[in-house]
């Protein structure tokens, strides 16, 4: 009997859910919109019902069943308890024991969304082939993720790999949406992108071809324009750059991964980002010759899949 | 039949060593010197000898020995391979499989020996009942260990934990041992309060009683300068301590310790420092409410000798 485990990843709109065979190939996936009224009750009920509806409909017995892993846009502590989770409405819930009472006692495991996804992107995306990656997703916002020997550092309080909000830049003035300021994310996130570059329109006066966009600037004009040469857009990348390569400089002399895995809109700029990354790293490693490997993300959207699957799948 | 744990602390001038009960009570302690003549060649077998001699004076049988630990001040990769080991002038080396070979094929497990303290910090020094701590070492140098699941986080460069060689300090303009700029070791080491101390004193002249000692100024005479309310004192401190609460929160932010152990000479400053650092580690940490405990080391240069055998004990 061909046994099958489930991956869930429940995000802010959707929640993308997967059947995986043991050895982490993709059998089939699909997706249910989040329903946030009512302080999110609802999702995890849509959740089960889908999955019960989807093994029918497959003919699938609830026995080959191993179990499902859940990625949680928020915090979630050891033993699964998420006190606050702000996208969803969640509070004071065990979304793992109750989705898990839901499904007729399935064993279900649960992580944090971003740790989650690094963990899929180790096990079938761009760290295939190593234990020990950091993944960073530069998006609206920047997430983490730290693998150590095949398996997610949570932390202790639910902050492992929340490096999007490591201080990184004494001299911002913003404030950052978790309240401090020279957060990674106020610099290297797409919307840290684009504000650079309108900082650095509004600061000089050099042509470049992203005065045309103005107040509407975005990360994708920024590195377009980068690639294309245009002086000022690459000003902002080598910018971007230094921070993300200081960054990298400072996990390695934390954990000392074998990769770091840069996912994200922003990662769509592909090795032409990676490089200016790497350059940096390298200048603030100056203590070792081995560095660590720094690579694309493969997995996009379905990392979250992946990697709760992996949760279960072990 | 009691069982013994064999603890090795190999230092540049001395070898520490210790027999251990299963259970972590020290039995025994001694030492021997480093001898570091034609590369370190003799320094094993010196090791060797002097624990068979120490197992025959205490009529100990090598049956009820369950294997030794070994510290080694440098790079140690995950098989126990030392490519370089400064300290020591050893070369190409496994220590590990030499002195198991030694000791007639006793298991030998190595690690770092920062790394190592660290763990002996969180067995029975200031991080005991903690299974997640870092420490950070605060002494000629800075150095550090990181322990997740008590078990160590060696890395896959024999980097991990080299804390004191994270960039923190954009402004700096010296060049540190490690051929960086602005490390964590320049600001927070003893060597590096003593400078800040003559730079400051050399840029302003406000008066201190840290002018007596010019540029013999020491660690120790600006913290008992702070802690006796000297305003110039007090400032260095508040650099260094600001310093420092970056780098844990930085660390909290990657791996989510439940508390930061700070020891080395630095230390004997007392809760009076952990304070100043407490202050701008929650200032740095806006992101959660629930913070890391940040304490003192406790076992002083025996932390070595008690990671050692908790290696090898497990």
């Amino acid at each position: 009997m061909q046994r099958i485990g489930i991956g869930i990843d429940i995000g802010g709109t959707s929640v993308k859910m997967g059947l995986f065979q043991e050895d982490g190939e993709l059998l089939y996936k699909w997706e249910v919109p989040s329903r946030k009224e009512e302080a999110g009750r609802y999702i995890l009920e849509d959740v089960a019902a889908s999955i019960l509806s989807v093994l029918k409909e497959k003919d699938i017995n609830m026995d080959s069943v191993i179990g499902a892993g859940l990625g949680v846009p928020g915090p979630v502590l050891p033993d699964g308890y998420v006190g606050v989770c702000v996208n969803l409405g969640w509070r004071d819930i065990n979304p793992r024991q109750e989705l898990s009472r839901m499904l007729g006692g399935l064993p279900v495991l649960s992580g944090n969304d971003a740790n989650v996804a690094a963990l899929g992107e180790m096990w079938k995306g761009g760290g295939k082939g190593y234990s020990d990656i950091v993944m960073i997703t530069l998006g609206t916002g920047v997430g983490g993720g730290v693998i150590i020997n095949e398996k997610i550092t949570a932390g202790k309080h639910g902050l492992a790999g929340e490096i999007g909000h490591i201080h990184i830049r004494d001299e911002e003035q913003e404030v950052c949406n978790c309240g401090g300021r020279g957060c990674v994310e106020q610099v290297a996130s797409a919307t840290g992108i684009a504000r650079e570059a309108r900082r650095k329109l509004a600061a000089v006066d050099t042509p470049s071809r992203l005065r045309e966009f103005g107040a509407q600037v975005t990360a994708k004009h920024v590195l377009d324009a980068a690639k294309a040469g245009d002086g000022l857009a690459l000003e902002v990348v080598e910018t971007v750059g230094r921070y993300l390569g200081l960054l990298l400089a400072q996990l390695s002399m934390t954990i000392d991964p074998q990769m770091f895995v840069i996912g994200g809109g922003v990662s769509k700029a592909g090795r032409f980002l990676i490089d200016v990354i790497e350059k940096y790293y390298v200048e603030f490693t100056p203590i070792s010759e081995d560095k660590a490997v720094i690579g694309l993300a493969k997995l996009g959207n379905d990392a979250g899949i992946y990697g709760a699957a992996k949760l279960i799948l072990g």
